[in-house]
């Protein structure tokens, strides 16, 4: 299992709908998001900054990740939640949500 | 079970003093976080901010956290890590880590 932190703004105009959104998920993305092996993800919100926390229990992240990105679905659900997001400007190349770096852990 | 997510910034000049400290954390730093009934506590890093995930297990957060903030080794840590870090200004009365709101989950 790998454990991941990741970051990104969120256009404070939009932030309600975007909680909105995510209060009332399609089943057919948390299905996705499950199909992908992604486990015990949360969002948080605070000064218009998202944090996300998730565990990756598969074990190919890039095949998984391009099986979801290639999902009409999940296209779709994402062409409505991109526009709100504001991604920070030294993501790495190829990311969305930017990675972070984990400092510490206890399980 | 209850999920937590906390932000806070950290000195920039002072990061990688703390990366090390989180490296090779005191064992009765550890202890009391368990003993306190905080697990699966990961830390993560990026542009100056440190997000905190954890999940309390126990039954009374508060007197948790009270016994916690009694015990003399964690606040000779905290009297350490305390200077290095940049509370968010609109944290919470009582807050030192920001609360974060969750927006989102699946297990």
């Amino acid at each position: 299992m790998k454990r991941f932190g990741q970051i990104i703004g969120v256009d404070p105009e939009n932030f309600e709908k975007y909680k909105a959104y995510h209060a009332s998920v399609w089943p057919e993305i948390l299905e996705m998001v499950s199909a992908c092996n992604i486990s015990n993800y949360s969002i948080f919100h605070k000064n218009s900054q998202l944090f996300a926390y998730f565990e990756y229990v598969g074990n190919d992240f890039v095949a998984d990740m391009a099986k979801m990105a290639a999902d009409p679905k999940t296209q779709e659900w994402w062409n409505i939640m991109m526009p709100m997001q504001r991604p920070v400007e030294n993501r790495a190349e190829g990311e969305w949500w930017a990675n972070m770096d984990e400092v510490f852990h206890l399980d």
